[in-house]
């Protein structure tokens, strides 16, 4: 038996921005069976996340450096962190009707032929099942490793967060307000500045857009300077935050998305500060830390269902929507997580 | 009674390279007794110490930022590390004919009014006294604590030094040697890199002046990639060492001396690889580590008695020729660690 199957193909390796014409869509069909002692697993795409870290895998592979994730394969799907059911199952450990969250084609029906440190069965269906794409799931991790593990945060300490009404810096800026820092977040609208504001409890907000010298806003915000920074852009940003940052301040690296899309990346001219200030510079990839998932949701859940944690999604609906959600991500137009819709169940 | 005192001058702040005319000469005389209970010492100076960071005190002091230490006062003397004996003392824990090393005036004769935690007395005269202001000074502590505390160096792992033959350079290579690093150094003439390789026991050493390609220099020193990068100049080699750094690399930031002249930082381009790599950069001030100083005695005298570590000193005889000899670090001049003899004894 087989089945219809919808997929977004990534057409060629991009340089500069993503543009919507860099993917294609074709349908294709695909066994609705699993060989039997085979492990794979055939699972139907209910969510698809859209993650800045997606760009880095668009370029064309430089041997001579290590990527952070394999490059896609030009003329294949695209694929990425999903939420999906599962069909049918060839592997011991899931069973037709099981949830999971992990890598999974940009595609209506994906088969798993291996199950990695990448995919996690869902236990907890008590919440929106599109969270696993955020909050619960990569992005909700990353900022939960990246400030308790990276940034070695104490109560009182002023952060900086980037990009901050995205996926991860939501959450960020969450975490560092239940342990009782002082916290300052940016992005690039009203509207999203507002939702700090009053939707995450973020301190105060600015629209860097607006912001003629960098620096300048940052001083205004910080008059004390920053203790810990929450790197989600890079460039020009990191520069002003350099000049602000307090002695034996930590800056965790966990994206620099302002960068990924130029040909040549800006130059960052105050790192003698990391000298002056003994800062410490972190980057770190949340897939080394995912043991601790499990210790994650013990944390997470409680704090969700009593309210204390909310999560913004920006949803866009079908898996048609797909390639124009990924692309404005880099444009900034998602507000909150970007999901895509594959199926309503 | 008084005695006179031939100091050197600071004229005024410097801007670009510092030049030997940005000094001055006075001879003023100084008091050969200290009021009682004061807790001064009165201190004849032996040996002064050149080091890098001196030129950051050089600049105009910029109030918005934390510098890494105070800047010098224009029309006082310079002050820096230095060796000196004590001639009179009102202070409990010295007395004459001590010796200590720290901070002081580029002077014949310094007035401690204050020991401070930049102060220690010399227990072990059975070395060269001016290794204190190398190998057992600041310097010394500097490559102690930046290899061992910040680089979190494992046997096996492979090591690049910049400013390799300098103060601190020629002491991290070596413990990097001792603990079964593989070991690769860099500077700027022929010499220099034959001392590393000959007499310092590096693996490998590179005249950067003679690479057109910094990145391919290195990728040729290490076809494995880099390990730990101890980080003295910064600008365009730090560039480089982040195309050639490992996953999880750790980058112990000690000083960009290349930086310290320019009016304009060069940008650094690479910083991606922060997250691709998962790099740890971390800058640190030796001062903070000063508690460390008597375990590193420990550590380091009975290596330096068996012969174990060696030291070369770049040796300008006179006050007089002091000038000349700072100014000439910002040029790559000295061979080993640069010290200024104001009196034998």
């Amino acid at each position: 038996m087989t089945a219809t199957n919808k997929q977004v193909i990534f057409k060629d390796y991009v340089s500069g921005f993503p543009k919507d014409s860099d993917f294609d869509f074709t349908t294709t069909t695909v066994e609705t069976s699993v060989p039997e002692g085979s492990n794979s697993v055939l699972v139907k795409n209910l969510y698809l996340s859209c993650d800045p870290y997606m760009r880095i895998r668009m370029g064309k592979p430089d041997p001579s450096s290590a990527a952070l994730a394999q490059a896609l394969t030009p003329g294949q799907p695209i694929n990425g962190y999903g939420v999906s059911r599962v069909i049918e199952s060839a592997h011991p450990d899931y069973k037709k009707g099981d949830l999971l969250w992990g890598f999974v084609g940009w595609e209506e029906y994906s088969v798993i032929t291996t199950m990695t440190h990448v995919h996690f069965k869902i236990e907890h269906t008590d919440v929106p099942l599109s969270y696993y794409t955020g909050l619960l799931g990569m992005p909700g991790m990353t900022a939960y490793v990246g400030f308790y593990e990276i940034c070695s945060p104490k109560k009182g300490e002023t952060v900086y967060v980037s990009a901050a009404s995205g996926a991860v810096g939501q959450l960020v800026g969450q975490f560092a307000k239940m342990m009782g820092c002082y916290v300052v977040g940016s992005a690039g609208s009203k509207e999203k500045v507002d939702l700090l504001k009053t939707k995450f409890g973020f301190d105060d907000a600015f629209n860097y857009k607006e912001e003629p010298d960098l620096s300048a806003a940052l001083k205004r915000c910080f008059p004390k300077g920053i203790d810990i920074y929450f790197e989600n852009v890079g460039g020009k940003m990191l520069d002003a935050v350099l000049l602000n940052m307090n002695v034996k301040g930590r800056i965790a690296v966990c994206g620099m998305i302002s960068q990924y899309n130029l040909e040549n990346q800006d130059g960052v001219h105050n790192l003698s500060n990391i000298i002056y200030k003994r800062i410490r510079i972190q980057g770190f990839v949340v897939s080394d830390f995912y043991d601790k998932y499990s210790k994650f949701l013990e944390f997470v859940l409680p704090h969700i269902k009593e309210g204390k944690i909310t999560y913004v999604e920006d949803v866009a609906d079908g898996l048609e929507k797909g390639p124009e959600a990924l692309v404005g991500l880099f444009h900034g137009k998602n507000v909150g997580k970007q999901v895509v819709v594959v199926a309503h169940e």
